[in-house]
């Protein structure tokens, strides 16, 4: 496919007028063709129209049609592998591997969101039968399921350009609940995300279905993106990036008229527990391990371990030994974008200030950066919140401890994030109750004896947490769950048999798991 | 229980030194003794540190003790059922039949969510296990479940003096999902609330709970309100009234330097849909039914029918003058509170001036009010959006139409609502799935000839909405899944079996439902 620098206006190609901006080689820094426009505030009300529109009848199509939709995306993302790869690996200076890689997890998550709706149990079929006889007063027949709540806004995210952006978790829980959609491109990489829109418009004209289910804005600046968040046919927000952009989302949708619901997926600097056990065996190995996952895609992952607290205990000298010298003999790295690295670059300077040691790779030669460790006390790190910060990029703070209580106190300082990690055996588990009941309260997702990088799309994954990790931690933007974010329940007093859902009548064609007078059972309703 | 007027906080009784106030008699106005003073900051802070720290624990108690807690709170409502409807009586003016099926209603509530969360299925345990020989990487041990979020501000609604209020749904279901609850008392009932606080704080101890679970707050004005959503150790927030209060909270909560979640419900007219079918037989029986649910408890429900849709064909004259005999031969009202009745009046006068004809019931005398039914012409209704405003109190507004276009396009210009409601046949729902499908959009809960007042409290019930009617369609606040609000799924990775939650570990002791790989069962996981 050739790319054109037009957005997607619900099927059809929008125009070139607005201000323009160029896709950059994140290699070299070099201007890419075409040219992107930001898109008009007219394009904006057409999109947002026709998803309205379109969700009139999307909102109403069967799990099995659905699903059918999002498998042909992911089909059309696999026959555009190669394109794809090649585009975001200028875009955004990712290594091929990992590329490919992205593009199996993005087609394995609209394949699993495909067979998650196909089976409707995911609803949450509630059918409270009547009870005429019931005194003081009858009780009506009550059913009640999850809908989807209309057009959603995405926000497309800069590290992940292909499983986080245009046809991304976002993308595939929101579509997957029945709700249209309109992607803000991340303007770091326009070109994959046109190839990727291009394949999802294709797909919905494929399946038969309504253009208006999906559209895609470029924006140079902030003000399409704004403009969308408060445009009032919108009735939901999905974010990844930044505290501030995140958090000018959130406050931009509180402040609507009608306010929305906003999921915003911040910061996070994802503390790791070094605890005794792990360094009484091979601690060399748990340093290797934390080097690889802070260091993994440049350090430009919302999981990345930005924080280590290390245990002035046996084994300790060795694991930060190793930890330096990985360090200190790593290669450069390549950021996503000059911007993303003259950021990263600007908070190793403050973090110079802030009275801290490092050990540095000396190998980088800009735009290339470079790994750093940070070290410091316990006491230090608890007086200056300055180095709770998530530093986006290749780097990580070890704090070393030896007081207990005051761990756990810090511990109980950290604001919110996305993962907590304890290295260790088991024994220091059963030892830690007191330090897990406190991380518990902190983040969405527990690890142990591993390291956060990674997020599986499970069911049972949690990628969220307490503000600032997320802007809700009621919700996940990762795994089956994700869809929870963009769906109502809504329930029908005392309809009539045809006029109901089907997964709402007695008869239990779609064979749903429902919670009958409150039993789960796939059974139909016998009427004596 | 003699009334003291003080404050609850944490077990203990707090001082009467704030701004005080009297609970009025409201049948006449008088003060009731004693004086409620408004609680300090210093009492909050007490409160809010108490419930902080009463969350370790509350929060990792067992289904079965929590249930036994709402179970003997229950049972301390019926002990002391003569006195609580004998103030409530008093305060509120509500019948005393109605007071006493609120406190079955409260006591049913409190035992529907004992028993949901004694059987643990409604955590949503789901368990991935690992897979060490996937390609091209292996898969973690990922286990999640819902857990609470920690200490929740409740606001007593003044309309439900019992089951929306100390020890009504929100705090039902804060508690059965382990927070810790802050309620700020209604300054309309304190009396009743203080009984109720009583029995709350009894049966924590009783239970050998930490005293941190509860503490009630009086207010005067709105400052300790205010100063409840913006306290930092608070999580999470549940509020039932009206727009301008619910929104000012909603505000408060997303400005927060870590904003929390804030379900307020608020405003809905609850459109009533009288179809031809409705009135081709018998059509009075539909207009006294509409006039009883208009009317009940003076009108001041969140689901009163404020607005009623009615078309010019046969049956049409009867019912309309069914619906003004009954309107104008009705006893006077007395409200809530006088203030309740002076804004109900103004909202009267207000809509005189709009050009809608009204009927009314000459009987009442100051400070009874009286019913009224406003009748409009659909072109007037859809060109001002006065019309839409909730009125508290027992007035409605019968809206005359003859074009089916205008019809669905007024439909279309509808807020959200807690509920729409169809009167009509089987065929007029059929005929009218153009008019549903717009409904369907609008509102939490669909009716099918019957009438929106009398929330029933089961596992279906949505008593939700999109906004005005709620601040997040996503949820409900009536029914099990209430719960909802206030818990958040939480994930262990690799977590060996011993440092699990029990409902995640492999044995499945609770026997409860759990996804396991994406299926629903009850099975323990065997491994091989």
């Amino acid at each position: 496919m050739k790319l054109s620098g037009l957005p997607f206006i619900a099927g059809k190609r929008g125009s070139d007028h607005g201000e323009s901006f160029a896709a950059r080689n994140a290699a070299n820094g070099a201007d890419m063709h075409p040219l992107y426009a930001s898109s008009s505030v007219e394009e904006l009300n057409t999109a947002a129209m026709a998803a309205s529109q379109a969700f009139e009848t999307f909102g109403k199509s069967s799990g099995a049609d659905r699903a059918a939709l999002l498998r042909t995306i992911a089909a059309g993302v696999e026959v555009a592998s190669a394109q794809l790869v090649a585009r975001a690996t200028l875009e955004t200076a990712l290594p091929e591997t990992r590329l490919q890689g992205e593009v199996g997890r993005t087609c394995g998550q609209l394949r699993l969101f495909a067979s998650f709706i196909e089976e409707g149990s995911w609803q949450n079929a509630r059918i409270d039968t009547a009870l005429p006889d019931r005194k003081p007063n009858s009780r009506p027949d009550i059913r009640s399921m999850l809908f989807p709540v209309g057009p959603v806004a995405i926000f497309g995210a800069s590290n992940f350009p292909l499983a986080f952006s245009v046809a991304g978790g976002d993308t595939a829980s929101a579509l997957a609940a029945g709700n249209p959609v309109i992607v803000k491109a991340h303007s770091a990489h326009p070109g994959t995300s046109e190839l990727v829109a291009a394949i999802i418009t294709e797909a919905i004209a494929e399946r038969g279905m309504d253009a208006g289910v999906f559209s895609m804005l470029y924006d140079k600046g902030f003000a399409i993106g704004q403009a969308l968040v408060r445009h009032p046919l919108i009735r939901s927000v999905a974010f990844t990036g930044s505290k501030r952009g995140g958090r000018a989302l959130m406050d931009l949708a509180a402040a609507r008229e009608c306010p929305i619901p906003c999921f915003t997926e911040m910061s996070s600097i994802n503390p790791v527990f070094v605890l005794r056990g792990a360094l009484a065996n091979d601690p060399q190995s748990k340093a290797r391990g934390l080097y690889g996952s802070f260091t993994l895609g440049a350090g430009q992952f919302c999981t990345k371990p930005g924080l280590a607290f290390l245990p002035e205990t046996d084994g300790a000298a060795a694991f930060r030994e190793e930890l330096q010298l990985l360090t200190s003999t790593s290669d450069g790295f390549t950021m996503l974008t000059t911007g993303i690295a003259e950021a990263y670059n600007q908070s190793l300077a403050e973090r110079h200030t802030l009275g801290v040691d490092s050990t540095a790779a000396s190998s980088a030669v800009s735009p290339r950066t470079h790994a750093v460790l940070f070290q410091t006390d316990i006491a230090t790190f608890r007086h200056n919140t300055l180095l709770q910060e998530e530093i986006f990029g290749p780097s990580t703070l070890l704090v070393n401890w030896n007081d207990r209580k005051e761990l756990l106190a810090t511990a109980e300082s950290l604001e919110g994030h996305l993962t907590a990690t304890i290295l260790g055996t088991a024994a220091d588990l059963a030892n830690n109750q007191d330090l897990i009941a406190i991380l518990e309260r902190k983040v969405g997702r527990l690890l142990f004896n591993g390291y956060p990088t990674g997020v599986e799309v499970s069911h049972a994954m949690v990628h969220g947490g307490p503000y600032p990790a997320t802007s809700d931690s009621r919700f996940t933007s990762v795994g089956t769950q994700a869809i929870l974010r963009f769906v109502r329940p809504r329930c029908y007093q005392n309809f009539p048999q045809t006029a109901l859902p089907e997964a709402l009548r007695d008869e239990n064609s779609l064979g749903i798991w429902r919670l009958v007078d409150g039993v789960l059972t796939r059974d139909p309703i016998i009427r004596r």
